[in-house]
């Protein structure tokens, strides 16, 4: 039998905690013999949920924590100060190295603060990007990235390119999955500094298929496998998706309803419009990778059921098997990046000292 | 009889030109007894498309033109180079006070940049904002900027919430326009460095309804009159809801048709179903405008039909007699306002030239 995976769990996060995660989890261990589970959060609460359930005991553990990061708690605030909580103690086995993974459906804020305080960065990572999967009229696309990392620099945007693509080849199966750049027009001259600037160290990237500027009109399509973008536009991108979606969904409804003839229809099309809104169900895929951190952190939507739970710990065990991070570190030749960043930092701090000496002198 | 309000319309731009625009325009004159318009383009194709038609002949005119912008090209090139086109020579009316308006469906990129080059922006205004009409559950959103302002400053945006505001109040009779400012979380403590700056000074700027930050999630839904954003924000979202809609519609009508009880039920419900899609059809508001300039430039959807471009003029008419630039001009005091843009010009060329002196002298 291959080596287990083992994965923390955040019992106490997202909408339908913890009955959902736990069932989520119970059907991930019955189906993969090499998982391995430590259920963080109350354990009296994670036990009633358990109770009667069937699943292989000596593959699960339960942590039991104190406290619980709330949905609309201040993200750093919360991982600062509630060091009992399911969230802070799940980052903390993967920091550890005791888990390879941390799965958690509860506030994004925290979980983002969260993997880059607590799990770190890989060496020579600059930023961990958010990468959620836009399911498409063709597929799956990863836009990353949709995190906490403002007012991003060129050099991220290149990172993130390389992270996603990888992600996607090792995850997907996609062999050369294609990378596009978010921006105001598909020609060269077009953009902002940023969007300017990565679309040219984009073109001189190896070991990517980028395929050039993209604009958001065509990303519904799926013309890309990797949409590349910085965290504010991804985040406005991600959320006007939703958002579209959902009311286009909803007044569909309230239409159908309010004639006879609707109503009539609306029953004859249902099983049609089961099968489209499947394609459109993110959840499949699992939850949003928090990549470039020394393990994976996923945070799956706040209103998953068990099925997303599910597959974000399969998700979890292909990451493992697939050796990402070993990619990620020969691929990106993350070495070498953090000595050019720490030469660097160097320079610019004997710059600074020098102009700081100036300034004194005068 | 009110004073007239002269248009100036480009025949040739746009997807179904001339056809469609001069059924527009003659449609919008059959209607509007206080409108004269000049159509610039080819004489011998628009005065093909007028023959037969009835319309008050001495309300139109027509300005022949050897040139065309085509949809492709540069824009800033096309603007500076093609003097004798139909864009730039309409853009030109309008500069030299021949007509208050403009109304174009051809290139965006080239009305974007003459709008700016030719008719010039208003004293004190520091750019002039692209501002499309997003239509929503509850109404139209004015989405401003979606423009050509790439790397925008808080001044800027601050700037553009007046303007939104001042132009849904008297286009729209909104009483008090609700102001929000894209940003990736409500909270004030949430942002780039951009949005940051902008909340805070948003929350002091006199004479606008800001109700604070908001996400795209909530946009389709309404909760406000006046969405603030960059303009590379503005055009990721404006195009991620076109492009969110066109599939979801595309997949719903395809999985209709594939079943034979799809299809009955597709026949029940399209009544209601084009109820709906009106409610969501953009058309009806006109065009977009590019606002903070001498005159009214309309920048019409691509593929407009001649009902978009009689809302287009209906639209210009409004501007005018509701004296839209006047108060713009009062209300964002623009004469103190350019008068500080010359004064802090003047102190920055001050702080360089004793900069520069000082590096020269060491």
């Amino acid at each position: 039998m291959s080596e287990f995976v083992h994965v923390a769990v955040d019992a106490m996060g997202g909408d339908n905690a913890p009955a959902e995660i736990v069932k989520g989890v119970v059907n991930a261990l019955n189906g993969c013999p090499n998982l391995k589970v430590t259920l963080t959060g109350k354990e009296d609460l994670v036990r009633a949920e358990l109770s009667g359930q069937q699943y292989p005991a000596d593959q699960l553990e339960i942590l039991n924590c104190t406290e619980v990061v709330e949905m609309g708690e201040h993200p750093v605030n919360a991982i600062r100060t509630k060091k009992d909580s399911s969230m802070v103690r799940g980052l903390r086995l993967v920091r550890e190295g005791v888990c390879d993974a941390f799965v958690t459906a509860g506030n994004s804020g925290a979980v983002l603060a969260g993997g880059q305080l607590i799990v770190l960065k890989l060496k020579g990572i600059e930023r961990a990007p958010l990468a959620p999967i836009l399911p498409t009229a063709k597929g799956p696309v990863l836009l990353i990235d949709c995190g906490a990392n403002m007012d991003a620099r060129p050099s991220w945007l290149v990172q993130f390119a390389q992270m996603g693509s990888i992600y996607m080849r090792n995850m997907t199966g996609i062999e050369n999955p294609r990378v596009g750049l978010i921006n105001v027009g598909t020609e060269d001259d077009k953009g902002s500094a940023l969007t300017l600037e990565v679309n040219k160290l984009l073109k001189e990237c190896p070991g990517i298929n980028y395929v050039g500027n993209i604009e958001t009109r065509d990303l519904p399509e799926g013309v890309v496998d990797v949409a590349v973008t910085d965290a504010f536009t991804g985040n406005a991108v991600l959320k006007m998706y939703e958002g579209v979606a959902k009311v286009i969904l909803h007044e569909l409804k309230e239409v159908l309803l309010s004639t006879v003839a609707g109503k009539i229809g609306a029953l004859l099309i249902k099983p049609s419009l089961r099968g489209m809104l499947k394609k459109f169900d993110a959840s499949e895929y699992g939850g949003a990778p928090l990549l470039g951190l020394r393990g994976l952190v996923v945070k799956a939507h706040g209103n998953s059921k068990a099925a997303e739970i599910q597959h974000a710990l399969e998700q979890c065990i292909t990451f493992k098997e697939k050796k990402i991070n070993d990619i990620l570190y020969t691929e990106m030749k993350l070495e070498e990046a953090a000595a050019n960043r720490v030469k660097n930092r160097d320079k610019n701090k004997d710059n600074a000292d020098r102009n700081n000496g100036t300034e004194k002198g005068e």
